[in-house]
């Protein structure tokens, strides 16, 4: 085999010897700092540098990224170590992960890029149908951002493409959270959302995150198929994710809980939207000194959802998460009238599946309920994996019936 | 707390000292051979018998089968140590069993009734339309047939009602395998069975365990969503799972292979059924040998499905089984076009997701291909899981894009 053409000035890093390069040959996507030679050169690249990476015996095993500031010191970009990095290489990635988002979905309206596994690592990109919000968590991302740019906007056709800066990877990057406004004009008001027979409400300049998760899509379609007639409560509601659909599915009632007021009134506004609104309403609050209260007031629901923020978020905090999601399962089955249904989500990294479900059949069996699992359920097909990260993925979710 | 009345005839199993009984206060369902004080009276208790289940303090449990024969030494059938298990008695299990059926499906065909998590021990029923298929693969079940048959009729309206005693599990209950009518008249022809869009050909009498595999179903959709256009090879095809799904999704056209020609002329009659039969072909053939001569014939699919039966149907089979996992995945990738779908199925218990999904990686590494999870799935809702048992459950779909 000969290698490809490589440009001279490119910068080279190389694997410490020992360092099995077969994961990286197979597909693994990261070198972490520890596996790296950090002589003073590679030490004072500027971040997101793209470098030949080279096993211990100098064999190039492609074009990556390096970042010496971060854990995850290179990031490999391309196969090929000669690629050059400019809009065709961006668009041929972007062309390639539309195709599928164009196959599974009907609107324009899908997680675009996901990291690693679409081949952009650390950039995330959302469609809300002619908006784009680019999440560049990692450093090359953030250098190319303007090909990227371009590469998006030739490709998808949207008017405005924004800059989300408030991912929490990027200060382990060493870039800055300043968002805005890298194409078209910043949308001045809240962009609806169409998805299962609903519509939500984005807010993609003020909201969390990028304004609307699309991982969940899924699960809301699995729970609205148990919906039609039910008393519906629906904490840690955001934008109303679950409500809104299980209303559209003919659910007779919604209460939304949450602690924001601006995600109460996106979701408000998405049921008015949906034409649902007489069957909806909020209460804005703490989710577990609410579910107490509804538990004193002997509120009763037929389907009660809990998708919380990430409580075990590293593996620091995961016994405190699994108390966290015990208790939420405590304190939300009581609420659930017999035969009725109770979703339970977790988006943390830290506790796998197996921990999740047993802390959440442990919460129920305290509250002196039986429940089946019906359904396990995970982020939907536009938040693909690469299968060696060897995670199935941060989102769970669970649905019982009691 | 008064214990409830009980008959004075009921026999009476005690669990060993020092037996913890929390678990199955909390819905553990099963005791071991083990656990259970099995003096000489609880040694002659016929297979089957019920029995009220006491802790070692002689404090009631609940009503149990007992079976001296089996590992599983006693089931929990119900909390009430004096529940009267009658005609009754199974109507209100199955009528709950059937109230989830009949809100996630338009069409009665489905698992009706999943064992331990539908309150019925060892008790699978599936139900096609106007005739369920009752496995009953617990002695107590044998023992309660003419009663749980008589209730089956009640609440469903089924006109017939078979018995199929093919279930693996019969045998260490020390059951026979003569299956039979139990109810109305066997159809003497196979029945069509309407999902996802397609017509499937269920023989009910002849075919593999119940005729029809429903569990597939949810992972059957999603392949579909991903079918419009593409070429087919569904391998371990059974009666045209996934291929017969696909082609009333828009597939171009379907290859399905497996070693049993009865099912591949009721999948040809399935989509003759289905209105795709001029865009479908079958080839009879051990797997392994077809999915190396079709890389041979150069042939190629934008999507390939390998479904096949537990290559690891117990924990001794394990290591053995996950190589021919791996195997399957090697031979399967290199016959899927560039940015083409392969879907890899186990439906062994013992190889869990984890294991399963590392199998599948490797294989398709090994053919030096790249690939994107996009999907997890198990069986559907139909066949709901006892949390406490603590496993995601026997089937696992992973479907990559390579």
């Amino acid at each position: 085999m000969t290698p490809a053409p490589q440009p001279d000035d490119r910068p080279r890093v190389r694997l410490k010897p020992k360092i099995n390069a077969r994961g990286l040959r197979h597909g693994f996507p990261w070198v972490y700092a520890n596996e790296l030679v950090t002589d003073r050169r590679t030490r004072s690249l500027q971040p997101g540098t793209l470098a030949v990476l080279e096993d211990d015996a100098r064999a190039p095993l492609g074009l990556v990224s390096v970042n010496p500031n971060s854990r995850i010191i290179c990031r490999m970009i391309d196969r090929d170590p000669a690629a050059e990095v400019d809009v065709a290489w961006f668009a041929e990635r972007l062309q390639r992960a539309l195709d599928l988002r164009a196959r599974l979905y009907d609107a324009p309206f899908y997680r675009l890029a996901h990291a690693e596994a679409d081949g952009l690592p650390g950039v995330v990109i959302d469609r809300f149908g002619d908006v784009a919000v680019v999440q560049p968590n990692a450093a090359w991302a953030e250098v190319h951002l303007a090909a990227m740019t371009r590469a998006l906007v030739e490709v998808t056709g949207v008017a405005t493409v924004l800059k989300n800066a408030g991912g929490r990877t990027r200060g382990l990057e060493g870039l800055d959270d300043v968002s805005g406004v890298l194409h078209g004009q910043a949308p001045d008001r809240p962009v609806p959302v169409p998805m299962n027979g609903a519509i939500y409400m984005a807010d993609l300049t003020g909201g969390q995150k990028t304004g609307l998760f699309f991982d969940q899509r899924p699960n809301h379609a699995f729970a609205a198929r148990l919906a039609p007639g039910a008393r519906v409560l629906d904490v840690f509601s955001h934008v109303g994710g679950f409500a809104l659909a299980a209303l559209a599915h003919g659910a007779a009632s919604a209460l939304v809980v949450d602690g924001s007021a601006a995600a109460l009134d996106l979701a408000r506004a998405g049921a008015e939207a949906s034409g649902v609104g007489n069957r909806f309403q909020t209460r804005q609050g703490d989710a577990f000194e609410t579910l107490a209260a509804l538990q004193e007031e002997g509120a009763q629901f037929d389907f009660a959802i809990c998708d919380p923020p990430a409580f075990a978020p590293a593996r620091s905090a995961l016994e405190a998460g699994l108390r966290a999601y015990e208790r939420i399962a405590r304190l939300a089955a009581p609420l659930v009238a017999p035969g009725g249904y109770l979703v339970l989500c977790s988006c943390s990294h830290a506790a796998d599946l197996e921990r999740f479900r047993t802390a959440c059949t442990r919460g129920i069996g305290r509250a002196g309920r039986q429940a089946q699992l019906l359904h396990t359920g995970f982020a939907g097909p536009d938040h693909p994996q690469l299968p060696q990260l060897g995670e199935s993925g941060y989102l769970k979710a669970l649905v019982f019936r009691l």
